[in-house]
């Protein structure tokens, strides 16, 4: 997976900069919004750094085109895959199709029909496969054989982990006094790549990650010392629904988050209508944890300003239409 | 009603620039937004002025408070009296709040309760009415005789639409190339202020109105010739259920707007669909009537890129959920 680089890069805020100069020309600089009724109600003056804007509804296209760009142009030619049925396979499909390569993306067979549409809609080509009667990884490893394509990795690569990154530095460019940083986690990727930016452009800063208590890998990991798989869970937060953080991102959060910080379905759901009715954007379940545990008060004492990632819009109108 | 002012005002491009200064310590500028996926649904360039993201959630606190910072002091400290049961009335009650002064709105005793409480969560004192029984002129007469405050009109009035049309400057100043503009029409002093300083910037540029098809007035007048009055309307595009456009609003209408487009409700009720499902933003049903004018191909041919007022985001989440 890593043999198109002669080593694996060390993931550091020179990676996430380099990262930042190589998908601009995909990702879109997304705005940051305040509002002092939620600062008023969260007791803490927040930043939102609004993924939701960003292309392809998350930030997932950060993280997969930094990587995409950066395979040879002789592999690149071949294709990439991608397994996902969320924003990682919009984020891969739309880097592919910045280049001008095929994105093989995989999908369980009963995956939402709008997330199967909007991701051939983006130029890929999609391959479905029975959760209940076939192998996600020999799927995998034939489609990787047949084709020689690259595999796109939704969390645990230095790329993918420095392009989610500039998240966090583009954030800190625009509200460089900020006491602290939350991002959601999944896998992992998107936290450690904020903690990596963040903690580099201002040591002092506290690092939080954000995670549904029905789907608490990382907070388990994190209290243990080591990875725990957890039994794949419900939560209405499709995104972060991860078994278990991945190596490399769970080795960058020991070292660079202070907590990870548990948020119910209940309050999940509270801040997702909050920030609709009050800051008038559409944040999907996974995106609103991290507003979740600062609307909720979460925190721990002595933080005036916390930058908060909203880390994606993909929400069914449906599925809202529930929620409300 | 005019008292404070030894002359009227002329609405000119002048006029709006010296709004822009007045207001700047209370109403936000508002982000542009783009989507390729609705220009290319549309067939134009579309660049949304979003106006959801406004203090208070719509335009209207540009208006009120250009008028309410150009009250006298003496005046100013026996208070301001609105009419309104929806936006104007939070407008008018964040300018007041912001000079200190005391802001009595007044409701039918029917309006949504989340419209009261909104109010009155912004400090202004409500006065409610009961529509079959009493008589709102009476109430204004006795209420103004009463406190010697000053009225804040909804819409025809020089500052009043002076103070709205920074909403198409501060489109102009970061989108220059438009071929054309389009606002909502209620009472016509979002439109006839944005025609104001869209041709005062560019004389070249075209400027329409939309409005819904079960609310046509200003659609009937501008066809006549005259003011024309039309019976109390449902459409769900409560913001702009006015009965007939103001005589200065409609004289500028009359002179500067190429053309006002009617959309009918499921149209406002799809675009409203369309830029929470594909912008993240909740944008209420008047507030999307110039986008349902554009993403339905109503404009005429030869225009490239237009300017969209997106006046507004208060939409109940109850009401959201039936809408979806």
């Amino acid at each position: 997976m890593l043999a198109y680089h002669e080593q694996i890069p060390e993931v550091t805020l020179a990676l996430v900069r380099e990262a930042a100069r190589r998908i601009a020309p995909i990702a879109r600089r997304t705005p940051v919004m305040t509002s002092a009724g939620f600062d008023a109600e969260a007791g803490v003056r927040a930043a939102f750094k609004c993924e939701n804007f960003q292309r392809g509804g998350a930030f997932k296209v950060r993280g997969a085109s930094n990587l995409v760009f950066s395979i040879p142009k002789a592999d690149l030619a071949r294709g990439v895959i991608a397994f996902s049925s969320g924003n990682h396979a919009q984020g891969t499909a739309l880097a592919a199709r910045f280049v001008g390569t095929k994105a093989t993306i995989v999908m369980p067979a009963d995956a939402p029909r709008s997330k199967l549409e909007a991701t051939r809609g983006m130029g890929a080509a999609v391959v479905t496969y029975n959760r209940a009667t076939e192998n996600r990884e020999e799927i995998a490893d034939r489609l990787l054989r047949e084709s020689g394509a690259t595999m796109v990795p939704p969390f645990d690569h230095p790329l993918i982990i420095a392009g989610q990154g500039t998240t966090a530095l583009e954030l800190l460019e625009e509200t460089p006094d900020l006491d602290a940083l939350i991002a959601p986690v999944g896998g992992g990727g998107l936290l450690s790549g904020c903690a990596t930016a963040a903690k580099g452009v201002n040591p002092k800063i506290r690092v939080f990650g954000a995670e549904p208590e029905l789907a608490n890998d990382t907070y388990l990991s994190f209290r243990a010392g080591r990875i725990v798989t957890i039994p794949s869970q419900d939560t209405i937060a499709d995104g972060l629904r991860s078994p278990h953080p991945g190596e490399l991102t769970f080795s960058i959060v020991q070292r660079l988050v202070e907590d990870i910080i548990l948020v119910s379905e209940d309050e999940i759901k509270a801040a997702m209508k909050y920030l609709l009715a009050r800051l008038k954007i559409l944040v999907e379940p996974s995106g609103a944890a991290a507003a979740a545990a600062v609307l909720f008060r979460k925190l721990p004492a002595g933080i005036g300003s916390v930058g908060v990632v909203i880390s994606g819009g993909n929400v069914d109108l449906e599925a809202l239409a529930e929620y409300l």
